[in-house]
């Protein structure tokens, strides 16, 4: 037979089992705590008709998107899932309850130039809340406990959701009479952390226009830091002087006078004013997560509040907030550091049941037996030498191998062993999966912080 | 603004929300059980060379494949998830443990003519375990358990897998000498259920060439039925003719013989000489199931033993055993004979928290206070009449409404108001967590019988 050399598309990730199980445990953990916010889960189509998908057109999506023909469709593959949501919601608007609060793991596609860490196919893990015409900022508020929860859930403490509100920003720039520069000054401010405020400044007045006063004063505003109440009190003193700056500075008060009772630790937030997040879509309070000890990551999760979420589709207002996260990057990246708990059980089974005797009958059992009990087991039916069997259990990484010869058969019991201290214990089939169980549960977080 | 009219492509299945947890309630039973049995998570690209996955080529599959180039790149949809798995195991042989047992549940694409009920875009959910040159019978043995505790998990319990072995069948055309015209034989006997035994025979005999005598003993043969011990009984009556009928038998004994172990009941299982399962691609223990009240469904579950995985991709021999199950079509099916269980709680949310005051951080607190005891809690912030929020709770399907005015705040309680009794209790926040999970645990199975 002719053969064909396997082999996986570049831009496509393809794990293999122990880190897929890592994975699999970081979609769980997403799932969970969407799920804990009330938030339903949805499952949109990978392709849509192009013509929707592209409503908005643009350079770089159309460039990258996946698109083609089947019999006379003009069909395309999603590159994001907000687009997708503005479909769903046009479409099903009728059978929604507004807010409506929806998540969505799914992979998403654009054929972007082969790079190292850029991946063709990766998974946007979302959510958004969407309201029918209005919606409340305590959907604003609510968002950074969601955010937190998730990285507390992936076993991290050292990290930052930074908030900004781009009323604030707007207001500031119209009280400066900049408001038509607005775009160009905030894609030069974004750049304030990689080459710093000197430069920002020169591009400023040079490419910009400004004056070096207004330069000075923007650099000024930007700088603003300290804890929420020092922020907002320095906010406080350009208050009065614009109705968007007034309104984005309370709703920014809104955001953070709940923290404590969304059970967001100070040290886990920070008013930021240097992020804006794009230009035209978001319109309120909008969000960046970085992990503290790796600036370099960048955001891991970022989002904002939008006012029109489904214009191309519907006449209806539907304004939302949302946030996303780069699932399969941030995957990738946290496993090139070396983030990745090491520690953290990845084999397929909890244990693997080995029977020692010609008759399989009383093994099946047993392993039916752990099953019963929640364990997750392996039965081993391969007709191997001894050390074979336990070779195998350990490159498959079970923590416990349970061994049923004639002996432990006519006692009633089996023997467990694990692995990992090589220490061996002959015990009744309950006392198995307590042992085993107990085992289990000292496992850790899935990130380790260094 | 020029408006598209939104729409979702005719063949993929797009849910309402409270359709759409039902659907990840049977993912969640999928993965857990799939796990249960130590199965790994697999998740391949969608995205393939198409090369590779049109290595084997074929009628239906070229035709139906989502193929298109992206630059100088052939690509394609996988249209099922057997020959990622192959070229998976072919590319990362060194880095598996055998047998590789490994679930994917997972969307496939199949551009297939638009009709109801079919769909273009679906999920199968697979397992399938992997040996290295060999492996062994109590591999085909354990399926049946994997299958029964799915079913069961799905809350069914009228519902049979049906089990054959392709030895068998070979081995006995063998001894008839009709060898050569097997495939057009199984393909007429598979026919049986459908057009019954008088046209069968006629097939047999004008169609394949058969004398009636011929036909008359594949009749006989296939009409075999009874308990596993009658089955197997008859089929000794064959025995000692032909070497692969025995085989066959023999590894048919071994699957039966430790049903009990595995723990399926009889009732759940026949031995059925009429299937067959296509033609070329198994060679040993073959499976289906149906819903023993909906025979129309056809099989909802299916595979079997198969000798070459991955010839295609690699000389390694690489023998497997599998299932799959049509996710899609099955969801489908059971929602249009209205089998899906309406009492199933389909809410994105077990509780909907209510603040009744202007200041919502006493609410927060208890929303966060409930989840912290697992509850899945939406916090509802908008600013609108009480009547208007219990409508949107009604709307959502959501079992209680949590809320919260002076006067709970003033006793530090809250009110439960159960949302299909309408009763209402005011009691601690501690109080109201078990209320809810009381009420909860009282919920049913996904799929009715009736």
């Amino acid at each position: 037979m002719e053969r064909i050399k396997p082999r996986t598309l570049s831009g496509f990730m393809e794990l293999l089992p122990a880190k897929q199980a890592k994975m699999e445990k970081m979609m769980q953990i997403l799932r969970d705590t969407y799920g804990l916010y009330g938030f339903a889960a949805l499952d949109t189509p990978v392709i849509e008709d192009a013509q929707i998908l592209l409503a908005k057109g643009g350079g770089e999506t159309e460039k990258q998107i996946y698109r083609f023909q089947k019999g006379d469709s003009d069909l395309a593959m999603r590159f994001d899932l907000t687009v997708p949501l503005a479909k769903y919601v046009a479409l099903h608007y009728n059978d929604l309850a507004f807010p409506f609060r929806r998540y969505q793991i799914s992979k998403v596609y654009r054929g972007e130039r082969a790079q190292r860490g850029r991946f063709r196919e990766f998974y946007q893990a979302d959510i958004d809340i969407i309201g029918d015409g209005k919606l409340d900022i305590m959907n604003e508020a609510e968002i950074p406990a969601i955010i937190y929860k998730v990285f507390r859930g992936f076993g991290l403490q050292r990290f930052q959701i930074r908030v900004n509100n781009r009323k604030i920003l707007n207001g500031f720039y119209a009280m400066m009479e900049l408001a038509e520069k607005s775009g160009d000054i905030m894609r030069s401010v974004d750049k304030l952390d990689k080459i710093g405020a000197e430069k920002v400044s020169a591009i400023l007045t040079n490419d910009c226009g400004l004056t070096d006063e207004q330069a000075a004063e923007i650099l000024k505003f930007i700088a603003i830091t300290g804890s929420n109440e020092e922020v907002i009190a320095a906010l406080e003193g350009y208050a009065g002087r614009n109705e968007t700056f007034d309104l984005g500075l309370s709703e920014l008060k809104a955001v953070t006078a709940n923290l404590a009772a969304f059970g967001v630790p100070e040290s886990n937030f920070a008013v930021d004013l240097t992020i804006a997040r794009g230009l035209d879509y978001y319109t309120g309070t909008v969000y960046e997560t970085t992990l503290l000890d790796h600036p370099e990551i960048g955001s891991v999760c970022s989002g904002g509040r939008y006012d029109d979420l489904a214009g191309y589709y519907t006449e209806k207002e539907l304004p939302g907030v949302g946030i996303s996260i780069g699932l399969t990057r941030l995957f990738y990246v946290l496993d090139e550091q070396g983030l990745l708990n090491p520690e953290l059980p990845s084999a397929p089974a909890d244990a693997l049941v080995l029977p020692m005797t010609q008759e399989p009958g009383a093994a099946i059992s047993l392993a039916e037996q752990l099953r019963a009990a929640g364990i997750r087991v392996q039965f081993y039916a391969e007709q191997k030498k001894f050390k074979q069997k336990m070779s195998y259990a350990d490159k498959l990484g079970v923590p416990y191998a349970v061994l049923l010869g004639e002996d432990e058969i006519a006692q009633g019991k089996c023997s467990v062993k694990d692995m990992r201290s090589g220490e061996q214990v002959t015990v009744t089939a309950e006392e198995a999966a307590q042992i085993i169980k107990n085992g289990l549960s000292s496992t850790g977080p899935i990130i380790l912080e260094k």
